[in-house]
């Protein structure tokens, strides 16, 4: 193979550990210096590529890429931005060649979630229809979980580790102000469509009757009825409640039951259900409610990264390069489990064709009868994905994130693109 | 002095080390057997003195009483009530007396907030005026920071370091995303009329132009021309524009700007300004905006706390029996500050006369003269109360907290008593 240089970029919501898969990128790269030359990473995703915008990674010195596996957010900057297919919109991917071939870019590396995968599997058709030979990777993120073919999606053990302590903090709290004051807690959790992470909020219940009470699960339609006797049900036997809410959850007429905007995918932008399944108990119950929503704090909270999650997301990023440089393309790695207790897994190659544009949603045999809660097949999925801590270092009493120089490549074209 | 038993309970909204100071009394108590007897704590506050529900913390292993020092919540419940004065009730003053006579209580231990330590009060001067002999001593906890004469309250020190954290965290989302897709984030932050927790976010700024970028506090009155002309300004210079938001700001109507209903203090229940304040910006400015209200989570985030306010919330309950036995009555341990940095503190006995229902707001000289910062003073008294970590002990992936075995005192008065 030729000693092409390589563009690696970030793309869709961030995670709590997107920057150690660019972790595993970099040094994995560097250290295959023979094969690969520069790593030039896309500022803000593949914006970045089509408006010519790359950063310089070998300017980065070996402690700032390292720094990266401790890192909230997305350190080359991220995007939500997808490619129209190459009939639609063929001269987004003359650009893309165009770039590629004037900084001599021969790998692609992109890492995301369902859409950023689809980003991937489009370029790598690009290269075979225009004859622009590229290797393209994609690395697996996303907090939603919801990638299929690999076991988990790098993000998703983070955000579960956060959402599973938040609930069980302020289960703690609601349990203590409960007699006199406060006696239903909502956390709404992120989503969209498929319910990983309010599931994973079951793990906080570690004994019968403990806390969350109630999931409200985006798979299960919200049943106004049910959901009501449920909370007074809870209330009669344990004097409190707690829910972990999906901001995706829908009522029978299949609409959100938050309104909202939509993103620039055209999907609807979420948030603000809790407030009103928490107005709805106050005012058909007649109790005093609170309720919380984290938003970025859980995609973001890198301070309580799961150990398990961050060493699957450098591995990610380690093994895309591998796979490049051993002649794999259109390809994903994908993690496989390979035991529950102890959690033993390896690493696949996934084809992208196979990954783009699929959603995989909790299974019906880890929800439970009624509906609010998961099973034990479902616990014995999620419970290792959250285990271990690792956290970042403090400074100041605050954790210490890197920013990195993200010095500009020279530009060679002379023409621009407009997003 | 004669050999009593003490009465010790949580009262007001919980704090991430609350049982820190818990543990502090009782470790200390237990240390003093000679001269104190068993420590009586009172379900759910001074309600579970008023309806003779106590709890035998005697019967709890010295390792359940340590590990309080790391669990979220509060231990023996707490609760939203406030004692009328002695005129105006003095049947409840007449129950408390039962209740203390009946299982020889001579030591009054109450942990709480601005309500709490008038209640402290309340029950020393009826000590007084009904001639029932009782030590009443207050132990300070608030994560709103609003107590007079201490430097700081327990409680607080973690909720600076929880928001700071979470908006640090949010906004290295928040500027990774801000190129394509969201340009705001506001994390509305708890303090209902003190910018305490507020302020404490700014500690995440640690360079010129870095997050947050405006402070919305409840002591500036909110003026929607200049707040959006600084969220233009940012959004230019920075591209992107990250707030903290009190719950309790209000317009120059004297309305807070978060609609709410009222606690059983009668003080307005708030929450979800946040959004308000998004949506403003959302329909002038027409850009994206995402939001935060974590709620529960900030006070209750004890896998977050401050190593340096666990300290003094230990410090202030072992302080509290120490100056019941030297002789010490209606007081509360106060901290007082040495110096800044290195940040050394003593405790000092505050009357209790002195502390009930006053309120400690942000200093002038600690506002910036913009109204939306914080200035050097500030962040001088801020910096060392989030210092240091104190990570809970994990277990299965979360942290594992104690719950007590919350034993009953048998009862001894026939008659019960509603509160």
């Amino acid at each position: 193979m030729a000693h092409k240089n390589a563009f690696y970029a970030q793309s869709g919501g961030v995670s709590a550990v997107i920057n150690a898969s660019a972790c595993g990128v970099l040094q994995t790269a560097r250290k295959h210096s023979a094969e690969i030359g520069k790593v030039y990473a896309g500022r803000n995703g593949i914006v970045g590529a089509l408006t010519e915008d790359l950063i310089d990674t070998s300017l980065e010195s070996e402690a700032a890429i390292a720094a990266l596996k401790h890192t909230a957010g997305a350190a080359f900057g991220s995007c939500r931005y997808k490619l129209k297919s190459l009939h639609e919109n063929r001269a987004q991917y003359q650009r893309l060649i165009d770039v590629f071939r004037a900084h001599d870019i021969g790998f692609f590396f992109y890492n995301g979630g369902g859409d950023s995968q689809d980003t991937a599997h489009k370029v790598s058709q690009m290269s075979a229809d225009l004859a622009y030979p590229i290797v393209c990777i994609g690395i697996p993120k996303t907090v939603d979980n919801d990638l299929p073919i690999t076991d988990c999606s790098p993000g998703f053990g983070s955000t579960a580790k956060y959402v599973a302590t938040a609930i069980r903090e302020a289960a703690f709290d609601l349990a203590a102000m409960s007699a006199t004051s406060t006696k239903v807690f909502a956390l709404e959790v992120m989503g969209r469509h498929a319910g990983w992470a309010t599931a994973a909020c079951a793990l906080a219940a570690d004994r019968e009757g403990s806390a969350p009470h109630i999931l409200l699960l985006p798979e299960i339609v919200f049943d106004e009825r049910r959901f009501l006797a449920k909370v007074e049900e809870t209330l009669q036997r344990r004097g409190h409640c707690v829910i972990a809410v999906s901001e995706g959850i829908k009522g029978a007429d299949g609409e959100f039951l938050a309104a909202g905007s939509k993103d620039a995918f055209g999907h609807a932008q979420l948030g603000g259900v809790a407030p009103v399944i928490t107005g709805l108990i106050g005012a058909k119950l007649g109790c005093k409610c609170h309720w919380a929503v984290p938003d970025y704090l859980q995609r973001s909270g890198r301070h309580i990264a799961s150990a398990t999650d961050l060493e699957q997301a450098y591995a990610v990023g380690r093994a895309a390069v591998e796979f490049a440089l051993a002649g794999s393309n259109a390809v994903m790695p994908a993690i496989r489990r390979l035991s529950d207790a102890p959690y033993r897994w390896d690493i696949i190659a996934a084809p992208l064709a196979e990954i783009a544009n699929q959603e995989k949603f909790l299974p019906a045999d880890f929800i439970s009868a009624d509906g609010f809660g998961i099973t034990e097949a479902a616990r014995r999925y999620l419970a290792p994905l959250i285990l271990g801590e690792a956290y970042p270092p403090f400074k100041n009493g605050l954790p210490d994130y890197v920013t990195l120089q993200n010095v500009p490549v020279p530009k060679k074209l002379a023409s621009s693109f407009a997003v």
